[in-house]
């Protein structure tokens, strides 16, 4: 009997993922029918072909990837399908872009509970329609226990340009506003908190979320954004020192101005973590021009997922690629790019 | 002192890669700006933005990703990175497009010798050249050692589509011939060569090779093309099966037509393989309406790629998604898809 004809036995949420899952057999092709395509579906999705056709709106594309390999899986605010939808959507953000399509790559490690599979599939899915986009195309590949660790994604994305004028940091100038879209520190307290097994008595969530939403308005006001990065790994100070070094000017901080919850301070004190160099998934960088600083900072602020949003930071012309900050009691300290990283795999 | 001014130490070929090569700071900048950007240079990926902006040709747009988990990395006639890029670029021209952009997501294990994945990343330029595509944009992860196998990678790739007519196992049609660009089960059968410690007399290499300019001169030759799929995991036999299945029709394999060369038959012996479901990482199936399947052919053989190409089979009215093989003596045998894999990690 072919095995096209063959009856494929469900997988109960006991199952595990075995390495034959990942090759290219029955075993393959029942694990993508029953548990990607009905969470994913997309019609370019559903051919199971080689890949994508996309029709796609004339104009400049934006193009980007992302690995995903934060640990522990799943985490307050979310998890490992959450952050890799949005962490490459928000990528397309950053380039003045509308997220349209994304792919999905998988690496599961053989023995992977069925249960956590579909959990995270969920969370991609859920993750995309808010973000707006669709999963076009994808790829699943097992590889033995003890030669991954649960699972490891990649999501690539493609966005069509909105932004009119280029973005990026040989476009700062001296005087720029630095504006961020919310409160920092909380994806990568989030995870720590997870790691160590802390309890507070108010769990942190993570920020993770889309922030396409928020640029695309500022663009549509027609506010001069110079760049836009998300502070992603290394925090708020390793975003700032990677623009600061290119423009070659200097970035000074207002400590004050810096929105911390007082929830992520306190963890961050516990941890022994300085919240800025850790880890959002769900805010940006705006580097803006002085004049339309005030205008964009209240845009930001009058929409939901902006009411933190603050004016943290000015360029100035001094320097060679410094990040400073001054503190609240006016003293001035550089802020150093770190050498590794405070959190291992917090994305 | 500022990051931005440190000059940072060279890595040695004796380096390893570490935790903290991943994690956003000072190490990761210095591997991305030594290792990395020296040599994939490509304008896109020079200013390590969040992501690409592209100028992409007026069309339709193909969009594939594909993980590759390779083991071990290197082997006779590739490694990760050869396959790597070749495999993503193959599944654009199954889409019949032109491969233009491709982006290069890595995670490393703690541990890699330098060295290692500076071979890698020479094997991507390298190939990324050959088929004429560039790596626009990339990320880096590291995971501790044990949580990984030395290099995952996933490539995802950008094409423009040059098929005039819609491809896919849909279109196929009884009467529809299936050409085979080469001989098959090399790449396979050289990989698990490695695995297994075997020495061959003569060393079987991988046939991992970019086909997209072979079947770009199909279209261009107005050759009619119902489907394009390239045999990688579970090789041709899998490959049809899903063909055959989609479409609801018959294939019949000749068997006396397939090209194995004697060395991979000699070999699939040894390793108890059986070729049909052997791995090819520089091949593709072609389904031609019949009146252009010699014509096809012909143009096939002509080129340097493609002197081996073959006739295998025909669709036949007949079955409901089966795949069946007449075999030399004349006999005729269901040819199944696998419930799992030969062959694990093949690609």
């Amino acid at each position: 009997m072919s095995g096209a004809l063959a009856c494929p036995v469900p997988l109960g949420a006991g199952d595990r993922v075995l390495l034959a899952h990942g090759g290219g057999g029955r075993l393959m092709r029942d694990l993508i029918e029953q548990e990607l395509l009905p969470v994913l579906r997309s019609p370019e999705l559903e051919p199971l072909a080689d890949g994508a056709v996309l029709d796609v709106p004339p104009g400049r594309l934006a193009f980007t990837t992302d690995g995903f390999v934060v640990h522990p899986l799943f985490f307050p605010g979310g998890d490992i399908g959450t952050v890799a939808v949005n962490g490459t959507v928000n990528d397309l953000a950053m380039c003045g872009a509308e997220p349209l399509y994304l792919s999905l790559g998988l690496i599961l490690e053989e023995g992977l509970p069925i249960a956590d599979l579909r959990r995270v599939l969920a969370s991609v899915a859920s993750a995309a329609r808010a973000a707006k986009v669709r999963i076009v195309t994808g790829d699943t590949k097992v590889v033995e226990h003890g030669k991954g660790d649960g699972i490891f994604i990649h999501t690539t994305g493609i966005g069509v340009v909105r932004a009119t004028a280029p973005l990026g940091a040989d476009r700062v100038r001296a005087g720029d506003a630095v504006l961020v879209s919310g409160t920092i520190g909380q994806h990568g307290v989030a995870v720590m908190a997870v790691r160590d097994g802390l309890a507070f008595a108010k769990p942190i969530a993570s920020d993770c979320a889309p922030v396409a939403d928020a640029v695309l308005a500022l663009l549509a006001a027609g506010v001069r954004l110079h760049c836009l990065r998300d502070p992603t790994r290394g925090g708020v100070a390793s975003t700032l020192n990677e623009i600061a070094a290119q423009a070659r000017l200097e970035v000074e901080i207002q400590e004050e101005a810096l929105p911390v919850t007082p929830e992520v301070a306190g963890a961050c004190e516990v941890l022994g973590l300085d919240p800025l160099y850790v880890a959002c998934e769900g805010r940006f960088l705006a580097f803006v021009a002085p004049e339309d600083a005030d205008r964009a900072l209240a845009l930001l602020r009058s929409r939901p997922d902006g009411r933190d949003a603050a004016r943290i930071a000015v360029v100035k012309p001094s320097g060679a690629g410094l990040v400073t900050l001054r503190t609240r009691i006016g003293g001035v300290r550089v802020v150093d790019l770190l050498s590794g990283e405070q959190l291992p795999r917090i994305c």
